[in-house]
């Protein structure tokens, strides 16, 4: 399954799409061996990486659902956003 | 399921854990009412995104897998990024 239909397909299950939506995912995927929690960098890359989304995007900070989702080697931080309707795009 | 899940499912099937990834997903879905094609920022969007991730890690072209997939009223920006063992962290 690709991944657009499995973003879909979440979607239609929780509302009907009357609103504009962005969803930023960042996931880190560590190798077996270097299992000890995520490099030191992973937090300041993921802060430039919302900037850069922000200035294309204008978005409130109560528009925003963050969570994070750490599971064996694997990190992932999830950001879905409502748009405001005179959002660019 | 959740998306974790199914981050960790799809990468099963590709190959072997053993090295270091970093995907970026960016998932825009536009109203009903603006079907339009793909948001116009999305390609600066990505080449912004990649400046970042190469500040933080030094990464090879052929490392690095773009793809960009829209259907009906939704648009996915996907960065797959296969991190060097020297990396950071």
């Amino acid at each position: 399954m690709k991944l657009l239909e499995f973003l879909k397909r979440e979607r239609k299950k929780s509302a009907p799409v009357a609103k504009e939506r962005l969803q930023i995912i960042v996931a880190h995927q560590r190798s077996q061996r270097s299992q000890r929690g995520q490099p030191d960098y992973m937090p300041m890359l993921e802060r430039e990486l919302l900037e850069v989304i922000r200035r294309y995007v204008q978005v409130d900070d109560d528009a925003i659902n963050i969570s994070l989702d750490s599971e064996d080697n694997c990190s992932v931080l999830e950001l879905n956003v409502t748009l405001p309707k005179g959002a660019p795009g």
